[in-house]
């Protein structure tokens, strides 16, 4: 901390909640050249005299008033979806550049998809119910049990996080279709120009069998018809998403499962935004049998209220919007702060930098 | 079934229970071209004129006298281990070629892995309480979960399952250490020669980091002490794997865990024989924190006693012996017999022909 005019940058770093213990030390370490001012969101107000030195703010949702901040040349989120952040002037009538942590949350996010996979295909809560009753039970709560060898799954939104799942899906013996917003007909095109943690993703595009496109209900139909076992939604918060997987989609999807001949039908599996979904149709769908299960990691609204009935429909995982988290999440993000202040300095252009007004 | 003597194979196929539904249509599809003669275990005795006119059999523990099968010339094991045959005399008086199933058990084995390993770390359980409690609960629980990323894995027998188990580690951004028997020094020492399920495995040995072999001590002690924050135990029962992994294993394997700055230690999965590790010890290494949790598909003895304390180990997951069933399997695994019939009417080598005093 402490205000060194020597230093290039001063960087505000706001969280939602207390530091975790050994976070501080994360990012003093990984800013030895930047002063640096921590705050905690909404706990005290940040002293004019700091916000006017301030040239980074990093956080998940502090927007300081843009006149307060006349030096401010870069805002980074830890979150990888800003829709929150959209309407606020910091956001909407300034030209600052923004970027998101877009990346970040692959690994995460990914390993909670497949392992909802893999709980729901294998049994995984009656053998720890079973456990927990000291029962060495191998009776037919098992006869169902499959794996995803052969298994078709579309992604709908092949950015960081479509892609490590795509990684994971293709290790699995899985063949997997990607959908985007804009045609990736080129190679160039299909390559992730977001920030990739070494060892993950696709980031040559390479693991999809197909590739589809399109932001009309045609395009959408085409692909959920595709024989799908799996999709997994992966949209933005967007107009022109609300609500976009409904009745119709859902049984287009279900008509059309590979696995349809053997009795299964297709899993859906949530990540993004709740109001993608209209959360009814879905009820509906896994009510009649259309889908076999879902795994929402987000609802509309959050929290779920607690008489909602997907809490008691089985075949659904609901977690409170934490696929994201993990103790690498905040190291990871400020790697990506940490990559873009460099890139300021030399000029160059920012890694996941969010394009105002665009579908991503 | 039948008996058309223009037919070139009687196949007796023995199962441990009554068939599945439509698993008599599948057996009976892929061998249209064999008598066909499908028996219960136990259920009653198969007549010696069948028996005498048998030329493979398939089966999870049948054993008839090598004297009533005298036109015996496959035995293929539904089984992918199959130390309790080798004491039988049809095994160890005869030269009758034997197959397993190998390769056929990859898949579900390596998710029932996987699937451990990420409701270990990712706080699974607690978030299934909370949804029956419909709780959307972002509490401090979650203060520890994390990733696969940057995890090093140890595989202890780099077999169809290590290789499958090893392509999800790859996937994940682990890096994998493979442990064989043997040397595997050349590129076509590391090849997998077992059955491979398209689209699965490690065909080539390429996933490995790292290779690590011998069947003494000093070499497996080595290979626990490369910072492995997971070990996988993969290895058969046999005179010279029995308790292998004991008091000082896991202490060596515990010393040196990776993550052991942040905190962690090493998880271990066992899911071949119970009594390669002496189970007193992995008690003693759990409750001491020296290990971080385990997952155990099989146990010594099993079933494992109601009593037995294991049962209630908190980040201990038990399951019946149980991590390779799965509709899929039966299909597999006469798929690998499909293949050999073929074979041996060619003359060629079998796949997954098993060798008679070898520790694989």
């Amino acid at each position: 901390m402490g205000n060194d005019t020597n230093k290039k940058e001063h960087l505000l770093v706001i969280f939602y909640q207390d530091l975790l213990e050994g976070i501080r030390d994360v990012v003093e370490q990984k800013f030895p050249n930047a002063n640096l001012t921590i705050y905690r969101l909404g706990r005290a107000a940040v002293p004019k005299d700091i916000l006017a030195k301030v040239t980074v703010v990093c956080t998940f949702g502090y927007f300081p008033d843009p006149s307060d901040v006349p030096n401010l040349k870069l805002v980074h989120f830890f979150n990888a979806g800003i829709d929150h952040a959209l309407g606020q002037p910091l956001i909407a009538q300034t030209t600052i550049p923004i970027t998101n942590s877009a990346g970040v949350a692959g690994p995460p996010m990914a390993e909670w998809t497949v392992m909802n996979w893999l709980t729901a295909a294998k049994g995984y809560d009656h053998m720890r119910e079973a456990q927990r009753q000291h029962r060495w039970d191998r009776s037919t709560q098992y006869i169902n049990v499959h794996d995803q060898v052969g298994k078709h799954v579309g992604i709908l939104g092949y950015g960081s996080i479509g892609r490590q799942i795509g990684r994971l899906a293709s290790a699995l013996g899985m063949t997997v279709h990607a959908y985007t917003a804009t045609s990736r007909v080129t190679p160039l095109s299909r390559k992730d120009t977001s920030f990739i943690i070494p060892g993950t993703g696709d980031p040559e595009g390479s693991v999809p069998s197909s590739w589809h496109h399109g932001t009309d209900k045609a395009s959408l139909h085409d692909f959920l018809a595709l024989s799908l076992d799996h999709l997994v939604i992966l949209l933005p918060r967007t107009p022109q998403t609300w609500h976009l997987l409904g009745v119709e989609e859902f049984k287009i999807l279900s008509d059309n499962c590979s696995a349809k001949n053997s009795g299964r039908r297709p899993f859906v599996t949530s990540i993004s935004r709740g109001s993608v979904i209209d959360q009814e149709a879905l009820v509906a769908a896994l009510k009649s049998g259309q889908l076999s299960g879902a795994a929402l990691d987000v609802t509309d609204p959050e929290p779920l209220p607690p008489d909602n009935e997907l809490w008691d429909m089985p075949n659904v995982h609901i977690s409170p919007h934490m696929s994201a988290v993990g103790v690498e999440y905040i190291p990871r993000s400020l790697d990506v702060l940490k990559m873009n202040i460099e890139r300021l300095e030399k000029g160059e252009a920012l890694i996941n930098e969010f394009t105002r007004g665009k579908w991503h």
